[in-house]
């Protein structure tokens, strides 16, 4: 409401959005997501126009590398970024797996906090200094875009912020990042830390401050907002403010604070804000780590005014209690509601005002579940459609497929699941008990597949209201360190639960496959 | 870890805690609170020991006048608050409910920014101005300790602002609010309007200034603390910062905030933190409205370290990513796990841990639900035994119980459920079909009982992994404009389900046969 007289945005400063959910958000608990999974994420984050995409940590894992190279394949506008340490194997690793990209960028880092390097690095400050010096002109040999971060940062030392920060500028960092790692800054301090910085380091016009907070005090919109008013030119954040621990700053946050508020932050960047919506509805569909009701923005009951009071304001003027549109987020306004004689284009316009852009194969394959589904029930809602598609562009194709099954449950007996898949074209069936239909199911399904995972977290829910109502379910495995997750949808929740669980093992098999061939490979391979 | 310096309070500035749970929690959609649960939220608050406890707004409907009443009588500690619009009938009927509390307090409000008093009040700022300093006198003649909001106060004019703060001081208010009802506030800008009305308002120092932020742009926590630098003394919040649309400032978020870094802060409240845990959890049980995995202080992954590197950090010293512990909030750290041969006092003592205070003929009961637990899965965590305890302590005493249920899914017949329970010692049994198992089994309950009930939502999730979980059900049912849960826990998901759905069918029908009887009653004491 405040950009009427603001449109001139050469009186502005622009703000570069550097996203890190596939990273920084990646890493964190249950948020673990395959590679289509992260495929889906980036087209989104090129669709929202971010500026930077951080794809992954290249050195973590293989599948780290093949991710973020397959990232750099697919992306066409925004720089992609991997983490390095430090280290030369690091950057050598980073470099191969974004060097592929249009705009590549090397993104390294040491911490610099006395407790850090004491307790965790181990090295003298002028060794750190010396490192990352080093480092940052190691890969600038190797990389044009090299961003730099001192690691917890906001409780580092500020004479060795500067002469750390100016050195590496010198060394060729064009982005150099002051992390609040753990989420211990306050709005008012962050900002003088970046203003300091700003006023301190001699060559820092040769380079981009950027920052990179954490939700730990509920506090990383702020202290990123603080930072843009002292200076800072780029904000990393996730969408949904997925990451490690509480968070990281999210993406949708600080973009509708700056947008709601333009005269206040005189700040604009590229996003186009009205991708915000589909772009957190893709990171929870494809993480299974659902927004909270009262989330900021993204949050179900954001744009939503339950008591009279407000109801009877935003019947007199909007503007009462609504700072924002929903259609500034992209928040479909009109509820519409298909059934089953509703045609091809209708479905194919609506697949569209929900953010998704399926060739004609596609849409084709699932106007037909959308049919099936409308026989079923009888009213076909925004939220049934979303879990079709996302069912469809995160579904594995490869792997056992659910024939038929048969499931009792009882409180007076033992619960029994008979389960009937399809494995490499043969039928095969089995029946287990258990204390409840789930447990039946999924141990008749282990039984078929000869699988060893256990059940680390399961989540069902109705999309729509209703009793004929489509279910979701999400379920979670572990085997050793690695999670794996699916998800089923139907309105049978024994059928969802199946689905989602065969989906899990099915990307669970298909990564043990690829591993064993790839051992077989090397052991040929040897002389 | 600031505080070691800042042992001397009397050079910290005291903040008073008023929590809004119960108000402006409570009217956010999908948060609806029995009186049952009311009361135990109302308990936890007062063993977090909150200065403000604002139990309701008395005028709304007569459920929330007795609420009021009920929790003025429990609350031995806390002052006890009713909202009220700036109209005698609001005003009378607050005092009303509050009366018998040991510290009743009046909470009364209008708006004062342009937009709200031109589309909302319809009303001139001069009228506006007399009907806020009536009514706060008319209030004091009632009561001692009067709290008047500024509704929209961060959108109104200064002059107008300062005209009505010091207008009602000297009507009799000793507390006054300055709302950012629609969250448009930002950190500076927020504390600089508390610091103008401190500089600006003669006799501001006659009454403690309160501040109520809402989180649509994420910057509720931020803002309040903002304004606690500037000179604010009330911080007005709520439990998981449920409320309208993103809702209110979290109290977690804020006085973690505040002890955390409270040398920067200089500032303390009465709040013992390690009561947050265990409201944080009872928030989440009664109202079903969970918290996020990322959600600041009290969400899963919180305090969980997952990446490579942060692991080794902490391992070599925790602070390096660890900014304040568990057990600041209450966090139970050791995972204690029971099982069926662990005995009452092992039980007694882990309920006590979890923030549970049972008689001894509940922990009995308990004892012997956890027993039973205890046959059916091999180890009892904690979640196991909070979801009993929860399932003791909201659970409707009244109403229809189950008997026995029989249900079959499959994807190659129509699901079938047989569900047989008793009603006023009378056992009947129905059976019905419907598109998966719960649909059938919930409409076998709607015959049995002839009820007409909508399914607003449903949830089920597995409280602790592996294949014998116990799962809860979360269901919201609707008739015509309210809306009504119950939750349920069982090792059977169909079991959860019908549990949780017949929980919230008691509370539906409890309420018509109050309404019909009252309504009866009135008839009858007619001349």
């Amino acid at each position: 409401m405040e950009n009427s007289k603001m449109s001139d945005k050469n009186e502005m400063k622009r703000i570069y959005v550097f996203d890190t959910t596939l990273r920084d958000g990646e890493q964190s608990p249950g948020c673990t997501m395959n590679l289509k999974d992260k495929l889906l994420v980036a087209e989104h984050l090129e669709d929202l126009r971010v500026d930077v995409i951080e794809a992954g940590f290249a050195i973590a894992s293989k599948g780290d590398l093949e991710s973020v190279q397959a990232i750099s394949q697919l992306v066409k506008n925004a720089s992609v970024a991997s983490l390095c340490r430090a280290l030369t194997g690091d950057i050598d690793c980073a470099w191969d797996a974004v060097k592929g990209a249009v705009r590549p960028r090397i993104h390294t880092f040491i911490a610099t906090s006395p407790i850090h390097m004491e307790y965790k690095l181990k090295m003298q400050p002028d060794v750190v200094y010396q490192r990352a010096v080093d480092m940052v002109r190691y890969a600038r040999n190797l990389c044009d875009d090299i961003e730099f971060s001192l690691e917890d940062c906001s409780r580092s030392e500020r004479p060795f912020i500067y002469r750390v920060v100016e050195g590496v500028i010198a060394a060729g960092a064009s982005t150099v990042n002051i992390p609040d790692t753990v989420g211990y800054a306050v709005p008012e301090e962050f900002g003088q830390l970046v203003a300091d910085i700003r006023a301190n380091v001699p060559n820092i016009d040769q380079a981009r401050i950027a920052v990179h907070c954490h939700n730990d005090l509920g506090l990383a919109a702020a202290n990123s907002l603080a930072a843009i008013r002292a200076g800072a030119e780029q904000i990393e954040c996730t969408v949904n403010g997925i990451g490690e621990r509480a968070g990281n700053t999210a993406l949708e946050e600080v973009l509708m604070a700056m947008e709601t508020r333009k005269a206040y932050y005189q700040a604009y960047t590229n996003v186009d804000t009205t991708k915000i919506y589909s772009a957190s509805r893709c990171v929870v569909n494809v993480t299974g780590s659902r927004v909270q009701a009262n989330k900021a923005i993204v949050g179900e009951n954001a744009f939503a005014h339950e008591s009279g009071i407000h109801q009877h304001g935003m019947l007199a003027n909007p503007l009462t209690y609504e700072i924002m549109t929903p259609e500034s987020i992209g928040l479909p306004s009109n509820k519409m509601v298909l059934g089953k004689h509703s045609g091809k284009h209708a479905f194919e316009s609506r697949l569209e005002d929900l953010g998704f852009n399926f060739d004609q194969d596609r849409i084709k394959e699932l106007f037909g579940k959308f049919k099936d589904l409308a026989d079923r029930k009888k009213l076909v809602g925004d939220a049934d459609i979303e879990a079709l598609a996302y069912d469809l562009q995160t579904m594995v194709a490869t792997g056992a497929k659910l024939d038929r099954f048969n499931t009792t449950a009882s409180n007076a007996i033992t619960p029994v699941s008979t389960v009937r898949l399809v494995v490499d074209g043969q039928k095969i069936e089995e029946v287990a008990i258990g204390d409840g239909p789930i447990s039946a199911s999924f141990a008749a399904i282990n039984s078929i597949l000869g699988v060893q995972v256990s059940l680390e977290s399961f989540e069902l829910s109705a999309i729509t209201g209703g009793s004929d109502a489509q279910s979701e379910a999400v379920v979670r495995v572990r085997n050793d360190a690695r999670t794996y997750h699916g998800r089923g949808v139907s309105t049978d929740i024994i059928e969802a639960s199946i689905l989602a669980y065969l989906q899990a093992v099915n990307v669970f098999t298909s990564e043990q496959t690829r591993k064993t061939n790839a051992a077989n490979a090397a052991n040929a391979a040897k002389p």
